[in-house]
């Protein structure tokens, strides 16, 4: 028999409870013993819940069962779960998580006290809920050299673009609409503004190139300045707008970003709509392989979270285990350095003038036009292929002169 | 070091050994041994070959060689292939394969010969090409109850099918098409009338529900009747005609069917184009998840072969192994007692005398129109949802009523 704990009775980790009950006979058969939950920590009282009785407040009681071998930690953040999962590590428990923030903030550390201590850190929950993508990156992939990885990692944002668009909502209503359907947090920050997906982004790449990438390295941009004329505009590229995270290999170095992009509808992330994630990886081998799912949610997080359970279980003494090393200095090249396209949009005072201004400073652009009365004093244009750097400065450029009143919305196009 | 032989030099096989070259270092680190490709077994000459020095005639050089520890069987066919096999496991070699039609015919005695020796038999590669798929439903998705399991299986078949939507060619053209392509073979029957992906089905299935599923129970049906007008009616629907696999829990049953379908555009196979797979899994955890890929091809293929060698060698006296067992009784469900909708198509003699008889003999049906001429004779209908069996029943009749000439199609329409 099997003991687990599981630390924090929130969202995932009750989810976490109801799983291992629910499917007990075919996750034991799994695991090839069984699966029991001891005891949850939690400060809050849960006098209702069926699980009333396995739940406690005293850490102690579960740090210091010996007979608790795998510890569930679905607290989140960087603070108590942090030293919880060092203190489990270090008593020779391994530690499966859903916690993105502390994977990507303190996971060198982590893997390197799992290894020390002979026990398990895996974190399949921690990256588009319960879709499986740190798995099938890290063994069924690893045939592959990974070029890249490309994804929508955040199901909040997801589900207010998709509502942007089909519902002609704008920004705040839609993020309003996402907040009353409970897909978004009261303080929506870490969503909307990118915090979110950067984690994630930075533990795919850390699996899939084999080294450790720090959030921190990466460019992270919102999707709050998107708006309704923006995605008139993608629609009329015969493309739309994403929050994309992606990474890639530019020779010996990484690129990641995370940003609003737009995207070919017939690009394979095109039609993800609404809460839902999805993962592309490009490998030599395998060309391209998509992973699609329910990025959030009890049930499906949950999900993820069990099978890294069984797998600590099943391979208790004999897994892999991979480390990540903190190098001096980052291989993540400036976004400066990154190649792109922009799509710019500006309201000129005179068209004419504009336009003349924006091919002598750009070369060749390619004009957008929609048919909207109010648009009329608008410039609309997408770049060619160039260092991020030189079409910031093309930008500014743009912002000097007179005859262009505003530069309202700078977007990158993607086209990998 | 670990010595692999690969068995057949054809496109899979020569591919095996291009990956495990090219990505000679990496695959060593994940393997956490060198992984080195001691002999290939092929009866043809290959001269210009830059592994000719490696390729014998003699499988005694290989099966009598104690250093080799994994076999790549890449033969295919049921034939030579299953001796080898056979011979490989008993001699306490893993083998990895692509070869779905043994595994589909002779899992269940593969799997025990593995156990019983110590040794795996490993078959990503069988099913999806290089998707992960066989590994993510047995360890990632291990939490859940698997409730089904719908996928497009085969690459050639749904090229044409994307062809004839695209370029309206009709099937022979775009078969033709294929071959010159390089998508089908000369003699196309086992992917044309589904045989391919009922392999591929049958093995998903015994993976998800833990129990043998013999391919011979699953009732299979090609595209070779789809028409461009079929097609022009599923437009109207807003559906697109997949071929589509799919198996799913009925009850304490199982129902399986290979055949072509109308999906809605909406649903995630229906963006599934050419040569591409992909597969959606039901869980009662995660909800639905989707993997996509190149389902078929000398590198996607290799990359999962070369995936399962790495396994082998890495937990080469650890790693689980499950088995299948042949029931006295199949758990499979008839297809006549499976439910369904029906799209159907005739022509009449008289439209209101025979819409009358329809509608008698099928209760509530929606007709559906399109525009053009020469479809002015026709009628076609949706079914309600309803056993296979009495909705054949029903076109039986239709057959001998004199107000119509003829039953021209009946395709399903699928909601799951």
């Amino acid at each position: 028999m099997a003991n687990i704990a599981v630390l924090g009775y929130g969202v995932v980790g009750s989810g976490v409870v109801e799983v291992i009950k629910k499917n007990e006979n075919s996750i034991s058969i799994k695991a090839k013993e069984k699966v029991v939950v001891k005891k949850i920590l939690d400060v809050r009282d849960f006098a209702d819940s069926p699980d009333r009785d396995l739940i406690t407040k005293n850490a102690d009681e579960i740090f210091n069962d010996d007979s608790i071998s795998v510890i569930a930690e679905t607290i989140g953040g960087i603070g108590v779960a942090y030293e919880f999962t060092k203190r489990a590590l270090m008593g020779k428990k391994s530690v499966v998580t859903s916690n993105k923030e502390l994977v990507a903030t303190h996971g060198p550390e982590l893997l390197k006290m799992a290894k020390e201590n002979g026990v398990h850190y895996l974190f399949e929950a921690s990256v588009g809920g319960g879709i499986p993508i740190i798995r099938p990156l890290n063994q069924c992939l690893a045939a592959n050299e990974i070029h890249g990885v490309t994804g929508i990692l955040n199901g909040t944002t997801n589900y207010i673009l998709t509502q942007m668009k089909k519902e002609g909502k704008d920004f705040e209503v839609a993020l309003k609409g996402a907040q009353q359907n409970g897909y978004a947090e009261a303080n929506p920050t870490a969503d909307v503004e990118g915090h979110d997906a950067c984690r994630k982004i930075a533990i795919l790449s850390s699996i899939a190139y084999n080294e450790f990438v720090d959030y921190r390295n990466i460019y992270t941009e919102g999707i709050t300045k998107i708006t309704l004329t923006d995605m008139q505009y993608a629609e009329a590229m015969g493309s739309v707008i994403k929050l994309i995270a992606l990474s890639k290999r530019v020779g010996d170095k990484l690129f990641a970003r995370v940003s609003p992009a737009m995207i070919d509808k017939e690009h394979p992330l095109a039609t993800v709509e609404d809460v839902f994630n999805a993962i592309v990886v490009k490998g030599d081998a395998i060309g391209e392989a998509m992973f699609y799912g329910r990025g959030a949610g009890k049930l499906p997080t949950a999900s993820a979270v069990v099978a890294d359970i069984i797998d600590a279980v099943k391979h208790v003494d004999t897994s892999e285990r991979y480390i990540w090393e903190r190098k001096e200095n980052t291989s993540v090249i400036d976004i400066g350095d990154s190649e792109t396209k922009f799509f710019v949009r500006v309201i000129a005072r005179s068209k004419a003038e504009a336009k003349n201004f924006i091919n002598t400073t750009f070369g060749e652009v390619n004009f957008i036009t929609v048919n909207k009365a109010e648009l009329e004093e608008e410039i609309a244009f997408v770049t060619s292929k160039s260092k991020e750097k030189d079409l910031k400065a093309g930008i500014d450029k743009l912002k000097g002169i007179g005859s262009i009143k505003q530069v309202v919305s700078v977007i990158r196009v993607e086209e990998d």
